[in-house]
């Protein structure tokens, strides 16, 4: 089966999907993007993605390429033509095409690019086994709230990662907080049992999945603090985990050398797993 | 007559030039650039725009994907093929077209566009007239010294000081301590007299055309020191200026609402703009 992209109105298989030289989020970084996971069938929190990324371009002043109910039919499109029942669809819009200038030019058009991807989510061992994770400092700028395209530090974080035989990457800002990783939101149960994730400021990104896990944690009865950790409370907590769109909850039992808690997956962390993949599934509604 | 562009091997018009929607250059912001001014058939200081580039893929591990000699046989082709005689010459490299991962794939033989723009840049009004600056909170990353094209910060400056009717944003660091313009390095001359450009550290890009102009400088016995300067230091000095390939020596006349010395470019600023400019027309040569 040809897999199929959508690139500015057409669907044009994946290998073909082209945008000009000028494209300005390839001279400049100058777009905005979201990934929506797919479960069984349907996207998770797509209404969610959606505003932020209706936020997204509003901080930067890009104007919708299309009416938002259009852009949805696109990505129902392109979903049922690549007949993806797990895995993602990862979507792009970038400032256009214009003559290579810093200034945002006036009357482009913004460019649409989306492309899907099966990816056999519940069945990653990573979901059961745990994580490390390294820490580093965080290089980034100071508007990280913005999902763009500009995400070459945390590329540079992920690849440190991987070299060190990681999956994730912990950003640290310059008071030895943790902020976030480089495509996850950070979460710990601290020595003495508080649940904490660093409050949403223009430091760390908006996760859905983090949003969508207070939600559950609330209507569970779990309490859970909105507070910056450091890494050495990270380092000596009971459990700890990342979330995003895409890693779901993943617990992490491994922070730079240190061992969190017996080396296994936490309880908690475990639970909160399993909760949100029962609600990814449609197994599970929230109010 | 048409104009080419270079991509990936081939010389295209420059309306076909384009690149995979998986390039990385496109999704991540993981590539390098430079721009090289052509005056009088000429490329100038196309040496030191090389270098830079080597180490800007050195840093970020991209392996030149084609040797400089032939890099450089291309860019000569490519000018000679739009017949730019005055000008400038954009080279792009990005890290190759991969699967969407944020980690550097291996193996992947990074892309180059080239593309050239003629412009009537001696005439240019700015040169004589001089322009106006605003004064921003520097938010971008932590390494301006890489020249990536993860140039989002400074679209939205330059955008910002043309919103203010200003032609470039002074970036302000955390300290009150001006770092650079959004394209271009920052110099005055202070009130005693002394010639001042921030030092090359991890927060600016080491200008080529900021280089050059120390060694003119050295040349022509004129004392210069690299050392940070307050937005104070610069509202009250005698004279300012930017310096960068496409904008030379440019005189600053007004910063935020403030007049600089007489409103007019000064003395220091026009000397070593005409010395520049001899320079770039290959009527000076440095030792």
């Amino acid at each position: 089966m040809a897999r199929y992209a959508y690139v500015n109105g057409r669907y044009v298989p994946h290998g073909e999907g082209a945008v000009h030289i000028e494209d300005r989020g390839f001279q400049f970084a100058d777009g905005v993007y979201e990934v929506i996971p797919i479960i069984n069938d349907r996207m998770v929190d797509a209404g969610a993605h959606l505003d932020r990324l209706d936020r997204s371009l509003s901080e930067l002043g890009i104007s919708w390429p299309t009416n938002r109910r259009v852009f949805e039919l696109v990505m129902a499109e392109l979903i049922a033509r690549n007949r993806v029942s797990e895995g993602l669809i990862y979507m792009q819009i970038t400032r256009g095409v214009a003559p290579r200038d810093h200034k945002f030019p006036k009357g482009v058009p913004a460019s649409i690019v989306m492309t899907t991807k099966r990816v056999p989510f519940l069945s990653q061992k990573k979901l059961s086994d745990g994580v490390k994770v390294i820490t580093i400092p965080d290089i980034r700028w100071t508007r990280c709230d913005i999902k763009t395209i500009s995400l070459l530090p945390n590329c540079m974080g992920k690849t440190a990662a991987a070299e060190a035989g990681a999956y994730e990457a912990w950003q640290v800002d310059r008071e030895g907080l943790v902020t976030e990783g480089t495509s996850s939101n950070a979460w710990i149960v601290t020595a003495d049992d508080k649940l904490l994730t660093r409050p949403a400021s223009e430091d760390i990104l908006r996760g859905v999945t983090r949003q969508t896990l207070m939600r559950i944690a609330e209507e569970e009865g779990l309490s859970y603090t909105e507070q910056a950790f450091s890494v050495e409370e990270a380092k000596t907590a009971r459990e700890a985990f990342v979330s995003s769109a895409t890693s779901f909850i993943t617990p992490v039992v491994q922070i730079d050398d240190v061992q969190i808690g017996d080396g296994k997956p936490g309880p908690l962390s475990h639970r909160l797993q399993n909760w949100y993949l029962d609600y990814c599934a449609g197994q599970k509604q929230l109010a």
